[in-house]
């Protein structure tokens, strides 16, 4: 298999086929390509060449790029399907989590009707045991397709079961332990399988250190636990200990992907998932409710600023350095939330207390104040400006500096405790917070230094 | 095994325990836990209670524990220690991809000395090899262990000589088929190899459909291939296309996290990987210099302010608009360069052509520039302010929120195909320039506005 690249001549040569009809030919193009490649080919066609390309494909492979679309995308092509074909044709051809995923998407009625559609009863099961866990839950990450073993089995017996168990499952990592019960045990390396004879029992030689995540475990610790651990897949159990699934390693990577950039993109103001190839709708409703919070915020800042009409009438030089002040306080207010944002999402909060970590953050603060009030202080003197406003300027700095730093290392610690996600704290929110707060510490020390000074 | 959870009494228990030298309860303790969490235990003590743990534990988890540890801690560490301890207990007992990483965090002359202290020297070869390539790249992510057959292999062969491989090879994922010139043509999956009966030869069962990268090509790519065919390991081919090592998917999750974390960081202005728990001289050195840009960008803006004195002294109240319009060109600024370096990043630029990108911003600026504008305009109106400096809000902040759209989108775009991390745009660089240019756009409309208008 060639490592595929798209390109738009691809597209319009695909286009063209499809226009003109040559089944053939594309069938021939298909079949060189994996199907997250027509996948991705399929996100720029129409919807009714990408319908012409699916009845093309094998099923496995249709059921394969399904499951690789965009939500939005698989979501206008399933409506536009009846019940019948789309659990014959892609849900009865899915691993049982991709199944649930995508059935997820649709509404209840819809669901209950493709349920009804596919034979094998206990496949119906699994997925719609699947589809009663939260979808941010080991429950809802996991799949039921596993190999499992009992403990007192034979090592032939085994691998009679294990063949046989085999076909259900499309990659094997571990081979589980269970007790008569269906209680997780352990784990049987396939190295080790490899490694062993014939004439032993499981019990000899499985591996008693086994990690696992109980059904309701969020996914952002699943991911977690896999990183830390460098696991490729994680047995899932009930309450009562026994195994009812596994998560593989390639559905985590998509929730460490989503949650990285869910909070990149909060940071950056954004409040929806949004894609650089979704429509100009999509993209202003991501955008517009942060800029409103910004709108409001500016609003209030205008007031702060008015309430001080009188002294900047007289002494209008103070506003040269309103846009400096205030950016420095976003600046560093961002800097400090992001640290706290990150060590959250990662587990990697430490021991310490939180008063612990506001007084580094205080001494931190201290520091980058003290350095960037004297620069400023040194450059105000040097450019001869009247001394009211240098000392202005340089005090401001020093105390919005501090200010924000523990406003930004505060706010998201306070989210977290309230159970909000806190890089909501991130982002318009601590900016415009805190321009407007600088504003008044600004205006505030301006007007005593001016009044005490001239 | 119990999944471990690091409180702050255990840590003190545990250095009671090392103060009073009680070996035999530490080492059970230890024997219980994972090395990624004695890695986290590590982190909480001082570097002498560290090196009194590392002699009570086997070598094999010792080389693990020191795999696991961040790398500011773990040079300190290797630096008390004499090459051949380094050689004989750590580098040794590692995997090849592991052992060049550790390496690499050594000067040139500690590598020599470390890689002569290692008996075996076809490892030490193989570790000498993953040193010259860019840590970047496939070749600097691989390790040299693997399992290849060759394709005219009958399978009692391959099984034979399997086995003697897998006892170097941690997990086995996938067995790789090359030719007699050492050419990958393709995998043999254990699952097929369960599935099978013995009286057949390689050739027969292989799949030829195999995904594989160059040496050369980054890690950035590494990471979007392996996700986006959801691949647990991926084999690296030389320039002419023989095999020669294997990526594997933690480590590719380890890259992942990493590049996530660079790019937030980036965007929230900080310059270092710096954790939470680093000390405050880290912290102050990762934060200060996009607050020093900031703090030029703040000088050059309070002269833009200044430049335009004369009207802000006779009309003062232009002054109360200034933080709302600079916060606003910034907001969407960072909005926009976000999804721009986020659609880089994962790889999914698509296939519209620049100009198509930039006119698609225009759209989606000019509906929120109509948007806020209004907005501001209905509310500047209602609150019976002067008309001129109503027309100048209204004006100002259709021209910033349109202007900063298009430069937060053009900036990425321009530094990427200057091969340049288009994430440095994000963050202080961006809100800094769309400050002071915002601010000449308010000052300039007000200037013509305020003076027709009066």
């Amino acid at each position: 298999m060639v490592n595929f690249e798209l390109t738009r001549e691809y597209i319009e040569n695909l286009r063209s086929l499809i226009a003109g009809k040559d089944e053939e030919t594309i069938s021939a193009l298909l079949e060189e390509l994996h199907p997250a490649d027509i996948a991705e080919i399929y996100e720029e066609l129409t919807i009714d060449e990408a319908k012409s390309l699916y009845f093309l494909m094998d099923d496995d492979t249709a059921a394969d790029v399904l499951t690789e679309l965009e939500e939005d995308d698989r979501k206008k092509f399933l409506t536009s399907l009846p019940s019948e074909v789309i659990a014959k044709r892609f849900i009865d051809k899915m691993d049982s989590d991709d199944a649930a995923d995508v059935l997820g998407e649709l509404d209840d009625e819809r669901q209950r009707e493709v349920l009804s559609h596919i034979e094998d009863v206990s496949a119906a099961g699994d997925i719609a045991d699947l589809l009663a866990y939260d979808e941010d839950t080991a429950g809802g990450l996991m799949a039921k397709e596993l190999i499992k073993v009992k403990e007192n089995w034979s090592i032939p017996t085994c691998l009679r079961s294990m063949r046989r168990q085999a076909e259900e499952v499309d990659e094997v990592y571990y081979v589980y332990v269970v007790d008569n019960d269906g209680l997780l045990k352990g784990t049987l390396s396939l190295k080790r399988m490899l490694l062993s004879s014939v004439d032993i029992t499981v019990k000899d030689i499985y591996n008693e250190d086994v990690i696992s995540v109980k059904v309701d475990v969020e996914s952002e610790e699943v991911s977690n636990i896999m990183d830390k651990y460098d696991l490729v897949a994680l047995p899932v159990i009930d309450s009562v200990g026994r195994l009812v699934g596994r998560i593989t390693i390639d559905d985590v990577v998509d929730v460490m992907r989503e949650e990285a950039e869910k909070d990149y993109q909060l940071a950056s103001g954004i409040t929806e998932d949004v894609e650089l190839s979704d429509g100009v709708w999509h993209h202003t409703r991501a955008r517009i409710p942060w800029l409103l919070i910004g709108l409001v915020g500016g609003i209030l800042g205008s007031h702060v600023v008015e309430s001080f009409e009188g002294i900047l009438k007289v002494y209008t030089q103070i506003a040269f350095f309103m846009p400096l002040i205030a950016a420095m306080g976003g600046n560093v207010g961002i800097q400090s939330s992001a640290i706290i944002v990150q060590s959250i999402a990662s587990g990697s909060m430490g021991l310490e207390k939180t008063w612990v970590k506001l007084l580094k953050e205080l001494s931190i603060a201290i520091i980058n104040a003290t350095v960037l009030s004297g620069l400023i202080f040194a450059y105000t003197k040097f450019m001869g400006l009247d001394n009211a406003l240098t000392a202005t300027v340089g005090v401001a700095m020093f105390s919005v500096v501090v200010f924000a730093s523990l406003f930004g290392t505060f706010i998201p610690l306070l989210l977290n405790r309230l159970k909000i996600d806190p890089a909501v704290a991130t982002g318009p929110f601590i900016t415009t917070t805190n321009d407007i707060i600088g504003m008044f510490i600004y205006f505030s020390i301006a007007t005593m230094l001016f009044t005490a000074l001239h």
